[in-house]
């Protein structure tokens, strides 16, 4: 019996504010590496570490019923190589995208794997732009938010994997664009490399009132709002939302330290809806999943071409997984956010 | 010179609270009857009393950038008759809808006037089930809510002039309906009379998780929330929106006596639009006005055979009006509020 050494990152705490070291736990464990037919061997290169993670471990019912199990290894994206297979699709060497989450190696069966060409793209856009945060701010933008030439798209968390994104897609179809970020420097590059229109850093704001006047002032009124954070930045916009406005719910990172479980309060705000006939709609990748081949045949060449900005920002070392996850909350990274392994 | 003596209900003061004495002025003039080409002479015989109106009262901007110019008479909706006319269109003693808002007698252009006949119907369906209060039930439903049969529809306001309407029309959709109203003798009208499957008194709630869980109980999540109300209903319902749950925002008249000054706080609830992939859509009659025949088509019919129930309260005598209108937030009434001259 061949073996080798195996290292997961076990979910064992349910955290409510900030990730902290006894929420995880870094065992070792010697795998058998013995495949059935049809499984393959896989060693993880490269991690995705992505806010959904903070929902499900919420104890409330999410998108899922139940959240993710104590004591079982973090489930995540992840881009591998294989190292054995007793599949006739793969061989060693290959590249794949697997959900098999925060360990350094594992058995998969080839009909969870999607193959992964290295000439096509970098392998990591698999976790990025041509991956779930892509199809995140593809379809959001453009079946919920449906921006059109001329109009304002404020995009919330905008210096992440998706607002990064967003802000780019509603460039190209001819919207002027508004980014929020945190900190000066997530603003300048905003500006300078993603091509927003205007970038304003929200902790510069004190209050709702303060960053509701500033955007009104920038831009006139909000028609589409692409929300990754809700809370106060929400708060600044739905009352300057404009005729017909469509507010696209992706995320609301400012409440996945604790406001899942014991709501936040904040303003009521639903009266502007009926003034503004305006929408809300709460999107997930998942239901889109179906629908790659649409966004890849856009987005897959301005991938190829460069002619879009997917920066990726890369923590090393399988160790450092749970404290990149809570970075994702507080941290100054730009675009993905991955840790190689 | 011939005129006649005219009453008028003049708003004065902006009321943030309920409307006391301080807001309106009864005044008394002398009209000169003379008409200009084309105009006419109406006499008011029924005044509508809408939540809609302290929407205009608000200093912020609403769905009209400006609120309801002081020192003027109320706007609002009339069915009144001809006095004189100089227009070949009207005689008479025809009965006409117009929006000369709160005064005995008025002086119209033919132009903005709607001839009633009141063989078709009561003319005071004009301001209710045949009017805009019909409108907003019928279209808010069936182009936001978009109930399926078998879906569960949970109206607030229920007992309303456009939520009882929404009841009915729902049930007729095939949707299992839960009413929400104030007090015992509203929910047992719900039951009894429009047929709702179950019907809530909110205030014998004292949280809105309790109410939510007496709703989760009952119906087991809800698909389409046609809300009139805000606030605390609102609360106890989107946590327990079923998937793709459809949130028509009509009216919020629990924030009409302040808290569209100064906004009231609740709690943050908007990850539950993303868990489910909901939509939350606000809705103005006035955006429909211009496809009345489509409702008119399907409703009228009912109308007519006595199939609906479009009950009136019917509150006597032009100087109620202010009353009337405060009374619409805290009031006893069922179905639609109508002043008598």
């Amino acid at each position: 019996m061949t073996t080798i050494t195996q290292r997961q990152w076990i979910y064992r705490q349910q955290p409510v504010g900030a990730i902290t070291p006894e929420h995880y736990e870094l065992v070792e464990r010697t795998l058998d590496t013995a495949l059935a037919e049809g499984e393959v061997l896989l060693e993880s290169r490269w991690f995705s570490v992505d806010p959904y993670m903070r929902i499900g471990q919420s104890s409330k019912p999410t998108y899922d019923p139940d959240p993710h199990p104590l004591n079982t290894v973090q489930e995540g994206g992840v881009v591998a190589q294989i190292l054995a297979s007793r599949s006739p699709n793969f061989a060693p060497g290959d590249w794949v995208q697997s959900y098999t989450g925060w360990q350094t190696h594992a058995k998969a069966h080839s009909s969870t794997l999607k193959k992964l060409d290295p000439q096509a793209a970098p392998v990591t856009t698999a976790l990025g732009v041509l991956g779930m945060p892509g199809r995140t701010a593809w379809f959001g933008l453009t079946e919920s938010g449906k921006p059109h030439a001329g109009e304002v798209v404020v995009v919330s968390g905008a210096a992440g994997a998706v607002g990064s994104l967003v802000v780019q897609f509603a460039k190209r179809h001819g919207a002027r664009v508004l980014g929020i970020a945190g900190g000066p420097a997530k603003c300048a590059w905003l500006k300078e490399k993603l091509g927003a229109d205007w970038a304003l850093d929200y902790k510069a704001f004190t209050s709702a009132d303060a960053l509701s006047a500033e955007i009104k002032a920038l831009t006139g009124g909000v028609d589409v709002y692409f929300d990754n954070v809700g809370g106060m930045v929400t708060d600044a916009i739905i009352p300057i939302i404009n005729r017909r406005a469509r507010i696209v719910i992706c995320g609301q990172i400012s409440q996945y330290s604790g406001g899942l479980e014991t709501a936040e309060m904040g303003p009521r705000l639903l009266q502007h809806m009926l003034y503004q006939r305006a929408t809300i709609q709460g999107m997930l990748a998942r239901d889109y999943l179906h629908r790659m081949d649409e966004m890849i045949r856009i987005v897959g060449p301005w991938v190829k071409s460069g002619d879009i900005v997917f920066e990726e920002t890369v923590v090393e070392g399988f160790e450092q997984l749970p404290a990149a996850l809570n970075s994702l909350f507080t941290g100054e990274h730009r675009g993905k956010l991955l840790v190689k392994a």
